[in-house]
């Protein structure tokens, strides 16, 4: 049989997340929350030898995945099989005492998800930071801002790159929200009730909550989910999802509108050293990566989709329904953000613009850009503002269709709208305002440093962002 | 033509709730902003006389939505229909200065999610409080926990109830800090630089800065987006609407366990009276609003999907491929979770418990429940974990096997395991595990208590949620 | 209260689409059901006097929505609403005679799902034929093809545009069969046995046989469920919704491409007389229309979760849970797609090529899109494949950079090629592929004529495609 | 770093499928495409060595994915590394001539589609015969058919299995359409105007049709694309994830149904030896299978969302964005699908239903079952219908109130209806209709045989479906 690795993880993941999702390191992790949880019920009075503790601990490390499939294929329940592998390692049957399998699975679950938005979040601080640099490099460059995909009014590079930026903070401000309040379950029991560790307790219901307390503590979790059941409520994984997605809005709108740009030529996502464009058209500077972005984003879809078809649909106490869902859609929900922060890191760095290309763009569309201004200007002047924006309009449509008909070379609405009587102003003032509309980007560049201050704030909550750079990206 | 009513807001929702998305409301919200933008120019110094305003004033609440359609067919544009219609009521050409479409409807629909979100938060309060009454009202009813759709351990159905409250609670929490960081686009200019406005005042930062101050604080919205483009993130409608998806869930898992255990004539949503339940079986009583609740929560899933395929598809500074998709997936959201939130206090309000079928069930069950705290029993006299679960788990199933051939016609497992000699436990010691399992609910009161405390602090933060009643639901 | 209209059928959805999913319409069919059912058992040997027939017949086209509503809130069961009023209109209690309400409604609702699918299809076909006429005009319009949203070989604008005609005609050929073999539910009591039908013929196999293919021969269907339950599978409603989706997706790439287009100026989707563009910036000739199908296409994608939802949910033989979901998605997904056929009618007619413009661009990026062709001539003349690609690549992308910089103000890749010794072509014979390279379209226009020649096909099969014309769109 | 699999792939698809899948079984298979390129090619003329040939297919299977990725991280381009790495091992630069990366991939790929829709008809097949067997084995076992998840009705088990076969085979009728539609792009080159190979053979469009036409014979396709550009429309994609979903919706149908079955203890999905249910529970007999095949389906969902988001958004001739999606949501909706199939052929073979709990079942309820027929009794006893309907139902809900409050023991509706003087029947009438009711299965058992006499066609065209045997699931 050929071994076919999860695509996500990986191609595109970085080895941090990878780590937090191996099959490896959660078995590592479930051993050490067993061991947790056998100190914890010794330190409140339960008999446990030292030396039992001791085996456990000794044999923590050793995993051997195959042994614990050829468990399962006989046992047909996954934590059975894991729990015999590790008595077997050990020497004892002490271990999962009072727990039933979600007591395990659910906690160790919650935790890779918690560390697994722990390490995304100084990740997206680091994007934030990349825009923000971005953003500050072509704070000035005056571009041709586009609606519908037409030239409409000039605008900065660093204020186009600033909003996508600002799309993302949004996103990173949930994603702190969720961390803060994401609540753990906690040693439950089968049904939510804690029976059986009161009962290992005999009745103690002081006991089986002090224990509960240790275990939240082992894990790191701040809040604790209070009247839960079997297992904790799906629509905390959408929570999770959903916030994931909503974080690769703003690097997916960057990325389609640098496509956009490299279809102009205005700019590009930049080359590695030895990358080919296509093999067949050489000369071709792809935006293989932004497309790569976008593809992320399209697979997230799919994972909110996924998440929101458990969400909701909770029969009594829980069930294993979702088993094979939250076995796909976590780890590589995770995993496609984490490609596509990592790629945004490296497009964000490795971008160039062309500037003289972007300059012969904004020659060709200064005059219709000025027209709103040129607009401003008459109705000042006294015209009724309707009517002027007819005859603008009219005026512009025209220059547009003779530029498009070849019957012009040059964009001349500058004269049209000299030579219209009902505009009250003169060529002069007119082609003051076009040649102004290159430096009237208005409050842009004021907003990419409102921008970028933001992000400073950002950096010092996560300083670790700091050190943060893209790998090599395939 | 036959009318066809939106069937979501004209079914299901509340009457507030309609009034926030219909037409007339919100062109008279359109008008009230382009006054309020008026009064704000004037105030920093643009010459707009008196009488102007007045008249914009006295024409605001004529709508005339023929009159606009027949307008916007001329214009194919819905806002310049807009504007001609309420300048010709007033018989002035001065509003909109200085503004693009989008300054108008990207604030005043933000106005209406703003609003849509107030209302329904109060509401989903009033619905925990439902839960918690319900919860307290079955605080104490012992009812079989199920994991797999089969009996597992003891409950009581309040904890039960208390459970899907809480997952509501978490969305609830999530809800309200949406709220509070909300950010409002504002009065940003075609393509988010302010231009315009700079040139309405002369180019005076200072003065769109303050005109765009007085606006948001007209709105009431406390954060503002900075670098925005023409539309403000898509992204945040995605935030918005996988937020009411996610208010769902709890009173849909709820439902759907209704559902369940009306399938065991353990419980039923209650009935309004002359209510018909089937038109040919007229015995059965169905759980046909807990159906619809689960109903809103697939629709609300396939909102989800309409937004996640907006957010992150940003060309440049914005266009209007999202302009269809919002008019139908904002007010249908909010119109199905004000239905599924409607629907919930219903059922809530009425829905019975059976307390005789309950415990004829447990008295089913009690002994299969008690086998893990037998198995707890067990392993303190002295048997290892595996071979008494193993033990505990053969002459079970053959208990179970037996009562499902009619063998027997009791549960017969008490006397089965006092026969097994490797289960060091006798006869009496194993009857008074399982007559008291009926009482070893474990913390589940406990649970409902902390529930319906953190209920009441949502009620003090809420007090309006109190007078909340549901209407009657078809 | 203020009146919500669906908005996909009053701003977007054709006529003859609104008259099948009316309510007044929907109801006049059930009517016409019920005394079709009567009728029948007439005919198979009940006592139905004639002027009972008569009498419903009569009160058939009265239809009182407020009255019905006004019922259903007292029975809270809409099906019963109905049949009271229909009875109290003829004074007789004699319909739906060993019925349940899904004989009814699941019949009825199938039959408009039907129509619905036999109204779209040939408006489908007349798309087709859109597609085909522009592919016609345009059939020798040589154009830059792009992949990555870059210039990549030469194509022609009719091949293009055949390109996307074809990928609908996938999607009609789906339809097509789709509705050959939709099968209907039939007269098959609560649960799908037919035991009330058999009982009021006392035990009749074959009179219940025959009244339900008297009914299905009515309805017009050519299949029928065999096995079926209370409900008809809801997968066959995903079955009918991802068909409407996929009709939507050539229309949707078309329009994407447009959009892009539209950005370089090459072409437009037009205008119709008194159209604003953008109430800010006159001269902009938006792709309002195409960016309206992409967001009709962004619906559908949510209609197919919600359907998808409900597929593969049914619990034992049904219940209405899927009630209010089916009640939103099967109109408003047949809606959308209306939309976005007649929006697609109206942009193909309309839109406008802009030759000039697109020499303009070929004269750009001729010497870059002629590559491949040099690429294969080296080899020809003996180079190695891989190391001529390469060092066309290397000039090709020296070429680009000094255009992009500045240095060079045209594209002398020819020159910087002819000067390259390892590439055994004379300048000549590279200055010959280039100036080819407009013309070297390949098989383009032979692909045009063979997507007319099919799209000619299904004229003739459905020849009341030819008549359809688009309606004025907003 | 640790490997992470595709946990699809490897807990739950077949090898069959996997080997279709595996990143050596298409290297393998792009070979054979090369091989198969290059011999057409000498074939009409081009000049190739049989040496070359030769080197080639000997170097063919040596697939080393350590090297390949090597290449790939200096390149960045994963079809020039695999060219690069055929071409080292085969000493030779002769593959790949005329072709651009997606001549190789988009074929390729949609040649694994094609296989793997091969692949699943037949299983799919076998399905519908476990799906006809269980229903023949349970033909006439009479069972209460449950609308609203309440008793409604006698029905068969039989009939409700085969119920859920037939919407199944709804989906094998799309399937197999799908498969007989399915076309190939072909080899059309950069951007689908075969160009490339016309140019290779001077220009000769008969000798680039030929090549084609060996091409797509070699393939194996009936079908094949006319006037597509780089890529085929992804909207294909979304024909095949669509229907592989459809397929799991009678499967996952099924499985909720038995979830609900196995609360009542009507049934269970059966053991496998050495299978625990649970490790705190050991009587339980848990439908983790069934829930696992709930998990797949909601699995697809989602994967029809990620294929939606890739439909209809073709930009120009094409690109890369939906490269990554594709490398995910192609194999995974397969295994997906793969793994739902199977697990339900383990369950329709291992389930087991338990007759003398559903006897006690249809005795609790089978007065109420009945009253259906006794209404259309009444009525023909002369009642009129709505009178007896309110009747009937008054006394079935005071039977069930009473019963639910213990204060009867046993339903006593038939007293009830006896003594009730408005009801024209007398006591005896009533019980026969009651006793008659478990009898009254309709025409069940004729549908299961309709059911199974269809299954059985699809066994004669297919017939290796007969020899497929569920694997060992985990």
């Amino acid at each position: 049989m050929s071994d076919i690795p999860n695509i996500l993880a990986q191609r595109y993941a970085t080895e941090g997340m990878r780590n937090i999702w191996s099959a490896e390191g959660k078995i590592v992790l479930e051993r050490e929350f067993w061991i947790a949880v056998l100190k914890a019920q010794r330190d409140l009075g339960l008999d446990v030898p030292a030396a039992v503790i001791a085996a456990y601990e000794c044999a923590k490390d050793k995993v051997d995945l195959d042994s614990i499939q050829t468990r399962e294929a006989v046992t047909r329940h996954d934590v059975k099989a894991r729990i015999e592998e590790f008595c077997a390692l050990a020497g004892h049957e002490q271990i999962h005492k009072g727990m039933t399998s979600r007591d395990l699975t659910e906690n160790v679950e919650q935790l890779q998800v918690l560390r697994a938005l722990q390490y995304v979040l100084p990740r997206s601080v680091a994007v934030l930071q990349a825009f923000a640099d971005a953003a500050r490099r072509h704070r000035d460059l005056v571009i041709a801002a586009r609606t519908h995909n037409v030239a409409a009014q000039p605008t900065t590079l660093g204020k186009r790159l600033a909003m996508f930026g600002e799309e993302m903070m949004l996103a990173c401000r949930r994603l702190e929200t969720l961390v803060a309040r994401y609540p753990v379950r906690g040693l439950r029991g089968a049904v939510g009730t804690q029976l059986d560790q009161m009962t290992l307790f005999g009745g103690d219901v002081a006991k089986a909550a002090a224990l509960d307390d240790r275990i939240v503590e082992h894990l790191g979790f701040k809040n604790r989910l209070e009247a839960v059941g079997q297992v904790y409520p799906r629509s905390l994984d959408f929570d999770v999802i959903s916030a994931l997605f909503q974080l690769s809005c703003g690097p997916s709108s960057f990325a389609t509108t640098l496509r956009l740009m490299a279809g102009h030529e205005l700019a590009s996502e930049g080359f590695a050293k030895g990358q080919v464009g296509s093999s067949a058209m050489p000369h071709k500077m792809n935006s293989r990566s932004c497309e790569r972005i976008n593809g992320f984003h399209t697979i997230l879809r799919g994972h909110v989709t996924m998440a929101a078809g458990l969400a909701g649909d909770q029969w009594n106490e829980g069930d294993v329904s979702c088993s094979v869902v939250r076995r796909v859609v976590l780890p590589d929900s995770f995993f496609a953000l984490d490609g596509a922060l990592e790629t945004t890191l490296t497009v964000l760095s490795q971008m160039e613009a062309y500037p003289e290309v972007i300059a012969r763009e904004n020659r060709r569309y200064l005059p219709f850009l000025a027209t709103t201004t040129i607009l401003m200007k008459a109705v000042q002047a006294g015209a009724g503002r309707e009517q002027a924006h007819e005859l603008i309009r009219e005026h512009a449509i025209a220059a547009v269709r003779d530029l498009r008909a070849g019957k012009t070379e040059e964009n001349d609405l500058v004269d049209r709208l000299a030579r219209e009587e009902r505009i009250p102003l003169t060529r002069d003032e007119i082609q003051a305002v076009v040649e102004d509309a290159a430096r009237l980007t208005g409050a842009a560049a004021a907003q990419v440093d409102g921008f970028c201050a933001a992000v400073d704030d950002w950096g010092k909550r996560y300083p670790q962002a700091a050190g943060i750079e893209p790998g090599r990206i395939l």
